[in-house]
């Protein structure tokens, strides 16, 4: 398999990253267009920040072509500029520095496409069969291209996904919940999204692992580059039944913006996002708020008032931001399909004693918590004459609720 | 001190109980007239079950000695009947019922204030200076008086209180909480109401003995019988400090049905309820719902979802019944007046690099998490041209976010 190509992009061209023309005119074939905004877009991953908006508006407008041209000559078209300063008023040489810094960080995209295939991993872009639509959501800030390595098809793996986040510094709690949580999901048939990193993403990942389902692992760096590199084995296992998404070229080294600009590529693959721990001021809540914006289903687990690692949990749930969720059932219903996926409403084994009639059970409620009364007593005490207490009586004692004592009726103990 | 005089009743009349005449006219004068009120209540509190609807439309209507008069001759006027059926139909013989176990249970009125005093509890009733004038939101269901024991002034105590309720089967989680809670509303100036059980009610009311402020416990049985058991010390430090409260007249003995009684007076007398631990199932849920019922904030802790013991409290929190609260101040802020007793916000401790601008900024986050690089590399990484690259990394360098390291510049570790 070729780098530039995926699993599930049986239309994309079939040609070697070295038989792409980075230069192309409008009227070559559908083929070597493609095979050239592929390129162009590998070129644009290196030099733009991901997630730069100003870029992708520059990509809408010209095409990844286009938008190469001008950022590789470092000068943005007069009529663009002028509808940057429409969206957003900044000072001119502001754009300048920008398409400057650009220009700076151009490398030649063939080189980064054989050096991907030859780490194992694929490039996807928008239009191709394995590209997650869902990513549209973003807008401006939707990812140029995704470098994938694994075996799972990540548009499939997503259609039913939810991601699960929070803090490095979880708890066992924590890690137990994502675990279970993870576990839980892939039995229904639901894949999990998350980072790479220690505590909850770990745990969410070898929940999802351990029940064989496809697990997606979102990095911040290249996905060639094991961050943390305690985790290689866990990425390893993803790779064999999941996929390892990143947006930055292969080699790229983990910063921590490109952790907060990843972050929204996590909300927007997933139908919702579930924070298990997260400090007040944390990462995870980063991620909750990319998923709020872009109307994905926002879910926190509440846990103990006297960990920190839950009270950024709370203050979701207090402030109405997230929906409090208890179990894989609550998280089911809110992300599946209405009707499909509804949760059982948590409810109390029934007692015994809800099939009694009102006259019974008051006749029963009358008998002391300790010790015995005679049936006159039980009689007044429940408000009923005292043929009708004998009667209820007698079937309470048929029913093992009460049994006849020295001084009258008691309570049956059990056991 | 007489039992029928409350220490906040100066205006009761001083009559020892033997003194008052269970009948009177509408001629007797307005001490003689409170004293047969006071004397029929105390009947009515033997004769009817606590919070009656009946019975309390029947004082209502007649007053408590016109209504004393009926119960009884166990005969209820033509015209009280009618006006029964018309607010709930029913069968007339259910009335007849009820009237009868009215009348079968009555009791003369001074042996039980005889004995109440005796045993060192005092009555208070409607109109009373020490009556909680909330309970009268219980409208039909109001108490038909109350037993008191305990230095403090009911009415006093529950004018800033919280109730604090939740599962006897408490974790050791729920009863530091429950404590940690009450500790901390007795610190800022609030009183708690809790029942008298093991686990959360306990645990309430010695969080807040510890910092010596009136606490009231509401019991299921008479002021003198000890229920649980175990809890008497408990109960003697409360009627040392607090006050312990019973609509049973003295030496009634629990049922369950007075317990969910119980609850409606507990959710009423303070201005809110706390629910610290609950299954999904229990009477904690009870008094909750009477909360909700009578308008008052209804809160929840929340706690694992690995806990069983937490579970009524997240139904209550995703059904969006009670507010997620987490602390004493999230609490004060709800029960507390407007603007006087606003919960802090939850906020991470201010980061040093939260001071830097935003081009320093991308500076610092584009030196890779791991090794060092060359300032032309930050540079073109932060999007900024070398000479501001250098600026930059001086002032952070000065600031101690980085260090000069062989090959360029890196992150600097604290500790």
């Amino acid at each position: 398999m070729i780098a530039m190509m995926s699993p599930g992009s049986a239309d994309a061209p079939g040609l070697p990253a070295g038989e792409c023309p980075v230069a192309g005119t409008p009227d070559s074939p559908p083929g070597a267009d493609r095979c050239e905004d592929r390129l162009a877009r590998v070129a644009l991953m290196r030099m733009a920040e991901a997630g730069d908006p100003v870029m992708g508006r520059l990509i809408r407008a010209y095409g990844p072509h286009g938008a190469l041209g001008q950022a590789r000559r470092g000068v943005l078209a007069p009529e663009f500029v002028a509808a940057e300063e429409a969206v957003a008023p900044r000072r001119r040489t502001d754009l300048d520095r920008l398409a400057a810094s650009w220009a700076a960080r151009y490398a030649d995209p063939a080189a980064d496409l054989a050096q991907g295939e030859e780490r194992g991993a694929r490039l996807v872009i928008p239009g191709d069969a394995e590209w997650p639509t869902q990513l549209d959501d973003l807008g401006d800030t939707r990812p140029f291209g995704l470098w994938l390595d694994g075996r799972a098809n990540l548009r499939l793996s997503c259609l039913r996904s939810v991601a699960i986040v929070g803090a490095r510094a979880a708890t066992p709690y924590g890690t137990t919940v994502a675990a279970d949580l993870a576990h839980g999901l892939g039995s229904r048939g639901w894949s999990v999204v998350s980072g790479g990193a220690y505590g909850i993403d770990g745990a969410a990942h070898r929940g999802a692992l351990a029940v064989r389902t496809p697990t997606v692992v979102v990095l911040a760096c290249g996905t060639d580059v094991c961050y943390p590199s305690a985790h290689e084995e866990l990425f390893r296992a993803v790779r064999g039944r999941g996929v390892v998404v990143s947006e930055w070229p292969p080699g790229s080294h983990p910063t921590r913006l490109r952790f907060l600009v990843r972050n929204r590529v996590i909300a927007a693959l997933s139908r919702g996002t579930v924070v298990v721990q997260a400090a007040v001021r944390s990462g995870a809540l980063n991620t909750a708020a990319h998923a709020s914006g872009l109307n994905r289903h926002l879910m926190a687990v509440p846990g103990p008032i006297t960990s920190e690692a839950s009270a950024g949990c709370h203050v979701l749930i207090r402030q109405g931001k997230a929906v409090c969720v208890t179990s894989v059932e609550e998280i089911v219903e809110l992300v599946g399909s209405i009707g499909d996926d509804l949760a059982p409403e948590q409810r109390g084994q029934a007692r015994p004693h809800d099939a009694l009639n009102d006259e019974t059970r008051r006749v029963l409620e009358a008998i002391p918590a300790r010790g015995a009364a005679g049936p006159a007593a039980i009689a007044v005490a429940a408000g009923v004459d005292l043929t009708t207490a004998l009667g209820c009586l007698g079937g309470l004692a048929a029913a093992g609720f009460v049994e006849a004592a020295d001084r009258g009726w008691r309570l049956r103990r059990r056991g």
